[in-house]
């Protein structure tokens, strides 16, 4: 694809703001993990780590997206056409995703505390199932295939509906132990992540909708952006803000 | 050889998951280090040594691989053959072993907080047969001649083997002194031990076995990246497990 001056200057920019989200979040819940319980650390933890990788990613992508199109005019004007020998890596959010979306799981999960059992049960339920979930789509994102695609997002939409049976259903009793002060941003919290979540598989059916083009692709690129802040970094505060709620409530 | 751009983007990710996964479980033990005793943080910051040792060496080895493969399609669409007068450098690999297989032993005796004699005795004799293991393999790795890599990979085989006796001998009858909650933590550890590490002998025997070509190249890239990831990454994360364990039990 051949992207005008304004379309590459867009796409830059969003994988900018991505990087200085995640990275300053991670800053943020760094500087301010002890001002939450211990028992409240892990979550905390687990989130700086997923915002920590995710800013890995963005800065690769950034720069893949750097080296893969390139304009002739001076001063950078003009059309960005693809460069010679280099490829825009759309693989990086795969590889995000295997660490980061197992991790967001556990994040939630650690800052409600359950008791052990229920907790471990939990987690060896969602934690295999996401990482399944993004190993199943990897083989039809970069496969050139529709047919491929297709097959590969259908496999992969089992575990993700098993995630959320799990978030909505199975979870939905241990959150009556929860201290009323925060039930309401939980039951919030698990809507912004169904919101922020449904944003990546439509994402992988656009070639399928026969969506392509310019202007879809850089539609792509800043609705992956949007949506890994939100997925990331506020869901992160918001978590951090259920762990000081709880931090107070436990004094 | 020639890689496919499917092949290439496959090596490519990996090596950039091993970056995030070795660099984050750095970072997430530094993070989490104040929550174990003080007896236990010897074997966690050995671990982070060890995860940041192995960052370092996935730095170079993917700046390494971008170097040594180029594509000359538009968009690096297209085979990729390697570029003239670069060569992938597959000795970091025996580089980072030489520092990190020692230290993973020592992580291991850390962990446990044995006697203080009983665990000297121990590291005389893990430490030096990890590093000669090492270096008697370089040799046969470099040399193109499949007669010294059989000579040098059959010494090498020999502290090998010593190492597990070790392990799987002497070690035991200490197991014994470890709090029950642990107790099967630690056998199963010492298993994902055996599994992560037989991999290497096995992609050191490929081409005595007369198997190349690029499909077994991007396999063998592909298992060391998975088995640095268990041998380091996962390990680290299960001593940290019984870091955490044994802190509670002895408050
Ligand atoms: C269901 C489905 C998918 C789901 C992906 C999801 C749910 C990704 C979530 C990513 C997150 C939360 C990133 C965090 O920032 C794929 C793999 C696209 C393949 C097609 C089917
Ligand atoms: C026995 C043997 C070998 C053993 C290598 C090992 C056991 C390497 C372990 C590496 C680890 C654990 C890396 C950590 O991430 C060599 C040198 C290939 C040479 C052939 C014989």
């Amino acid at each position: 694809d051949i992207l005008s001056q304004g379309q590459y200057a867009t796409v830059y920019n969003f994988l900018s703001l991505v990087i200085a989200s995640q990275l300053f979040t991670a800053v943020f819940l760094l500087i301010s993990l002890p001002r939450v319980l211990p028992r409240y650390r892990q979550a905390i933890t687990v989130a700086i780590v997923v915002c920590g990788i995710a800013a890995y990613h963005y800065f690769r992508i950034f720069d893949s997206f750097k080296d893969a199109f390139i304009s002739k005019a001076a001063g950078g004007a003009g059309d960005y056409s693809q460069a010679v020998g280099v490829s825009f890596n759309e693989g990086y959010r795969y590889v995000d995703w295997l660490l980061t979306v197992p991790l967001l799981l556990v994040e939630l999960i650690a800052v409600l505390a359950l008791a052990r059992k229920v907790q471990s049960g939990l987690l060896m339920r969602l934690v295999p199932a996401a990482a399944l979930m993004i190993a199943l789509g990897y083989p039809g994102e970069i496969s050139g295939d529709n047919g491929l695609r297709g097959l590969f997002g259908l496999l992969s939409t089992i575990p993700f509906a098993y995630i959320l049976y799990v978030l909505f259903v199975q979870l939905s009793k241990s959150l009556n132990t929860q201290p009323v002060s925060v039930r309401k941003t939980i039951g919030r919290l698990r809507f912004l992540l169904l919101l922020s979540w449904g944003v990546y598989p439509i994402a992988y059916l656009l070639p399928l909708l026969n969506i392509s083009g310019a202007d879809a692709w850089v539609f792509k690129q800043v609705g992956y952006s949007v949506a890994d802040i939100v997925a990331k970094a506020v869901y992160a505060l918001i978590i951090f803000g259920i762990a000081k709620a709880k931090s107070y409530e436990d004094n």
